[in-house]
C-alpha cells in the first residue's frame, strides 16, 4: 500500500454493536473495520471490482452457446482473480492490473495475446493505468513485443518520471523494467488473422466496385466484432482508493500508427479518489474528442452529479450526439458503480463486497 | 469556413445607431456586423489571438538584449500573421495553424525547426489542433521528418477518421496528405545540440559522483531553458468559432519515446465553442494527469466559473499542489483571454480586435 501523503493519515475508531454484548473479537473487528488511510475512510466491508471486454455490435444472434460459455468463463476468471486481491486487503491498483493481465493472456479478448492485426499484419498494443490516490498514471502506445502492456503502463507510472511512452522506446523501457517480452508470434490467433483478411477482402471488393463506377453493393463488410475490442477494469479497495486500467489491441486493419483512446489518460482511463475511476470502450476517436473519462469525473466534482447521471449523460447523450458509440464502466468513491453503453452489447462483469455479482453480455 | 451543422444557421439582424441619422453605408455595416453562423453570433468587431512559446525558468537575468529582441520579433511575426487572418474574416483554425507554423519554422522556438534533441540525438516532434465548432481534433506524436507537425495534425483531423497518429505511420500519412517532408538535418540547430551535450555531461558527472558514493554536488545541471519549450496558439474568430493548437520538440535528452501533453487532446490542447480554447505549456506529465485543458473548459461549463477563475485555479493551485509547473493561454467564447503561469516566465503575445495588444516575456 502506498501512502501518497502521510500527513493526511488520521485514525478514526468507530464502535459497532451494543457495548454490553460486545465480544473481544467483535470489538477488535469493529476497531479494524474503519481506519482512515490517505484521508479516506478504510472500510473493510466495502470494495468493488468491475471489468469489461469491450462494447460493440455484440448481439445474442451472433453468438453460439459454446462461444458465450467461453466469454463468460474468461470474464469470470479475470473478475475472481482481481476480486480476491480486494478481499484480502490488497490495493485497487493491484486488482485492476491483475484482472487486465488475465484478459490480456486470454486469446479471446482483443488485448495482449488476442490483439487484432493492423493493416500491415502486425499487432500494436496500447494500455494505460491510473491510481486515484495520487493521480499517478502510466501508458504505453503502439508496443509490439510486450506480453502484458498493462504491466508496462504500470512500470511507466511507477518507475519513470513520464506518463506516456510509445513504440520502440516504450519497449526498451519495459524491457529494462523487467516486463516480460515476447515474439510477435505470441499474438497470432487464427480468428483475428481471418478478421484482417476479411476486412482487406472487403476493401478490395469496394475498391473494384468503385473503379467500375458503381455503388458498393458488397456483402463482404467484414465484421465489426473487433472494432471496439478493449478490456478494462475499475476498482475501489477497502482503503478507499480507486484505480482504473484499460488495454487494447486496437482496431483490425488500422493504419498510420493510429492511437485510440485506451492509452490516453482522461479519454479512455481516469481515476481520482475524490470522484471515480473510469475505463472506456468504443469508437476511440469520439472518446478522445469528448475526453470521456475525465469529463465523467468532472461532472461529479463540478456539477455535483451522481456517477450514474454523469456517465449516462456522456454515453447516452453527448457521445451519440457527436456520432460515436461505445460504453464505460466506473465506480465512485463510495462504491456506486455504473456499466453503461449505447451499443447492442458490452461484455462486463461485477463483484461487490455487498454480495452484488454478475456477468452480462447484452443489454 | 466550415459549416459543421448548417441546420443551425440562423440570421439575426441587429440595428445599431439611431435611425434618422443612419447612412446607407452605416446601415449595411450594422446588418453585416452581427450574423449568426453555426448557431453563434457573428461579430465582425470581436476576434482574439493569443500565442505562447513556452513557460519555464525564463528570467530577465538569463537574457541578453539581443536575444530578447529576437524572441520578441519571433513572437510578433507569428502574432501578426495569425491576426491578419482573423481580421480578414478567416477562421480561428487557420489563424492558430498559421501562427504555429511561423513559430515552427523559427529555429529559436522548441517546435518544428528549433526542436530540441532526444537522448539519441534525434528530433521527435508532437503537435495537436482542435476545432471548437465541431470538436474535431488531430494530433501527431513522435514524428521526425515533417516540416510542420501542426499541419500534419490538421491533416489527421480533416483527412482521416482518426484523431491521433504516432511515429512512422503518422509520417506516412502526412506524406500521403501532401505535408512537406524534410531531412532530420532541417532540425539541426547548434544551440539545441549544445543543450543536449550539456545535459549528457551533467548526467555523466552525476553518475560518476554517485559511483563514488557521494552526493551529487555538480554545478553542471545543464539548462532548464528547453525543458518546457512548446509553442501554442488560441483564437476566437468573428464567426464565433474557437480553435487551439500546440506544437513542441519535446524535452531535451528525452528517452523511451516519451509523449508529453502537447499532442494529447484534453491535456495540452482543447477547444469547444461552448466554453473556451486552451493551449498549455509546462511539465507535460502533470498536465496529462490533471487533463489540464479540458478541465479548464469543464470548470466553465459545469461549475460556471469565469475563464480567469478556472485557469487560475488549475495553474496556480491544482498544478503546484501536485508538484508540477507551467502555464496556459486561453480565450473564451466572448473574447475574454487569460495568460497564466506559475513559472518565472512565459513568452506570450496577444492581439485583440478591441485594440489590446502586447508581447510579454516575464511576470
Amino acid at each position: 500500500m502506498k501512502a501518497a501523503n502521510t500527513c493526511n493519515r488520521i485514525v478514526i475508531f468507530l464502535f459497532g454493536g451494543s457495548f454490553p454484548g460486545l465480544s473481544l473479537l467483535g470489538f477488535a473487528v469493529s476497531i479494524l473495520s474503519v481506519i482512515s488511510v490517505q484521508g479516506h475512510v478504510k472500510d473493510t466491508s466495502r470494495y468493488v471490482l468491475v471489468i469489461h471486454r469491450g462494447a460493440g455490435a455484440i448481439t445474442n444472434a451472433s453468438m453460439t452457446p459454446e462461444k458465450e460459455r467461453l466469454y463468460r468463463a474468461g470474464l469470470d476468471s479475470a473478475l475472481q482473480a482481481g476480486y480476491r486481491i480486494l478481499e484480502q486487503g490488497g490495493t485497487a491498483l493491484d486488482a485492476v492490473e491483475t484482472s487486465i493481465k488475465i484478459m490480456e493472456d486470454d486469446s479471446l479478448f482483443n488485448a495482449g495475446r488476442g490483439a487484432v492485426f493492423t493493416n500491415a499484419g502486425r499487432n500494436e498494443l496500447d494500455a494505460s493505468i491510473m491510481d486515484g490516490a495520487t493521480l499517478a498514471a502510466g501508458a504505453v502506445a503502439g508496443v509490439t513485443t510486450i506480453k502484458n502492456p498493462i504491466s508496462a503502463a504500470r512500470a511507466v507510472m511507477e518507475r519513470s518520471p513520464h506518463v506516456m511512452m510509445a513504440g520502440q522506446g516504450a519497449e526498451q523501457f519495459a524491457a529494462a523494467s523487467g516486463c516480460e517480452g515476447v515474439d510477435q508470434r505470441w499474438f497470432f490467433t487464427h480468428d483475428k488473422w481471418m478478421s484482417l483478411q476479411k476486412l482487406k477482402l472487403a476493401d478490395s471488393i469496394k475498391l473494384l466496385e468503385r473503379q467500375k463506377g458503381g455503388k458498393s453493393r458488397s456483402q463482404w463488410r467484414g465484421t465489426n466484432d473487433e472494432k471496439y475490442g478493449t478490456v478494462g477494469a475499475v476498482a475501489l479497495d477497502m482503503h478507499g482508493n480507486l484505480a482504473a486500467a484499460t488495454s487494447t489491441g486496437g482496431m483490425t486493419n488500422k493504419r498510420f500508427g493510429r492511437i485510440g483512446d485506451s492509452p490516453v489518460i482522461g479519454a479512455g482511463t481516469y481515476a481520482d479518489n475524490n470522484t471515480c475511476a473510469v475505463s472506456c470502450t468504443g469508437w476511440g476517436e469520439y472518446f478522445i474528442r469528448l475526453v470521456m473519462a475525465k469529463t465523467v469525473a468532472d461532472r461529479m466534482e463540478l456539477a455535483k452529479e451522481t456517477l450514474d447521471d454523469a456517465a449516462t449523460e456522456m454515453i447516452m447523450k453527448r457521445l451519440p450526439a457527436l456520432g460515436g458509440d461505445g460504453g464505460l464502466i466506473a465506480v465512485d468513491k463510495v462504491g456506486n458503480h455504473v456499466m453503461v453503453f449505447n451499443t447492442a452489447g458490452m461484455y462486463r462483469a461485477i463483484k461487490k463486497s455487498d454480495g452484488t455479482t454478475g456477468i452480462y453480455l447484452y443489454k
